[in-house]
């Protein structure tokens, strides 16, 4: 069982991902905090020694929120194909259900830190070569059981859907249009299958 | 000939621009302005009301400067299909010759300013929508004059360069790592030709 104290500390990291995740790190005071968690200066300060240690907490928070939904995506897969295929389609509904309020933690964290906050800057870093392993994982498993052609580079699948996904939250959130995810989707679904090979395709009739 | 006035205006406005580029609107102070451009505050506020005024004023030219770059690129081309590959391979040397210092100012406006800044936001939202508006325009032109299949869909293929273009400045900024951003290129260059025809391909032979 967690203690009164843990219980409060895992509150106050949950009530602050979110705003972390909109406002960026500049964004965000610590009385942004106090707010959303109704709690007092001196409650905060007893787990956390200051905002950079809460921010840090949070974006590792907002990774796991991720990382959980991942998770159950990926329970219903069977082969390395369909595996690679949850990790893309998992975003389709990022934009009108997402895992946590403003968009995605990675990406935010990327730009909001990338010339400002290096210990942010690295656990984004962390998260994205995790994100691209897990791919490549994939990619090579679907390569040497013969579900997709030997002639598919792991790394280009894992740079190229990374890339495109983080991107079209951008870009679908700025438009509010989500069309802009389900297009990128869509095309990352066809240029996989177009690694397909015959026996696999055979197999998945 | 342009007055000292509007001399000095510019002046700021082109320091201004890589320092909201890196440090978003909320990390940006009027100080660190100040220190780039060697003026007094009053020297400031005499052309700029507020930092709000200057930042869209940054923000509009750090577009024109990627505006400037995407003129030149497209010069050299001919055809409608050139100019769609011009499009693309203009963000090769985006990280490694950056046309500002910080990235993207789409991108870094766009995740900065969703959440805070409606100004800020809707200058990034008509940068995006510009910008696909030129690819379907170059996407349409292409299917017009038979070099593309006329089962492309142009907005689809604006949705996908624009998102894996921003996506990919982010992924290899993040991960220091350029090797991202030219598997993206290729594998649109890769993409787009798959739509040429026959016709179009022979020509270009």
């Amino acid at each position: 069982m967690p203690t009164k104290g843990e219980r409060t500390k895992a509150q106050i990291v949950a009530a602050a991902a979110p705003i972390f995740n909109e406002r960026g790190f500049a964004g965000t005071s610590m009385s942004d905090i106090l707010a959303a968690t109704g709690l007092e200066k001196g409650g905060i300060y007893r787990h956390f020694e200051s905002k950079d240690e809460l921010a840090l907490a949070a974006f590792d928070y907002a990774i796991q929120v991720l990382e959980a939904r991942q998770r159950r995506a990926l329970e219903r897969t069977e082969t390395a194909l369909e595996r690679l295929a949850a990790c893309i389609d998992v975003f389709r509904s990022s934009l009108t259900h997402p895992a946590l309020r403003g968009g995605c933690p990675m990406l935010n964290t990327a730009i909001d830190a990338d010339d400002t906050h290096p210990a942010l800057r690295e656990h984004a870093r962390q998260a994205i070569v995790q994100w691209q392993q897990l791919i490549v994982h994939f990619a090579e498993e679907a390569k040497a059981k013969g579900e997709i052609e030997a002639a598919a580079d792991c790394e280009t699948i894992a740079s190229v859907i990374t890339s495109s996904l983080e991107g079209a939250i951008m870009v679908s959130r700025l438009l509010r249009d989500p069309r802009h995810m389900d297009r990128v989707v869509d095309h990352l679904r066809e240029w996989i299958a177009g690694y397909q090979t015959q026996a696999s395709t055979m197999m998945s009739r």
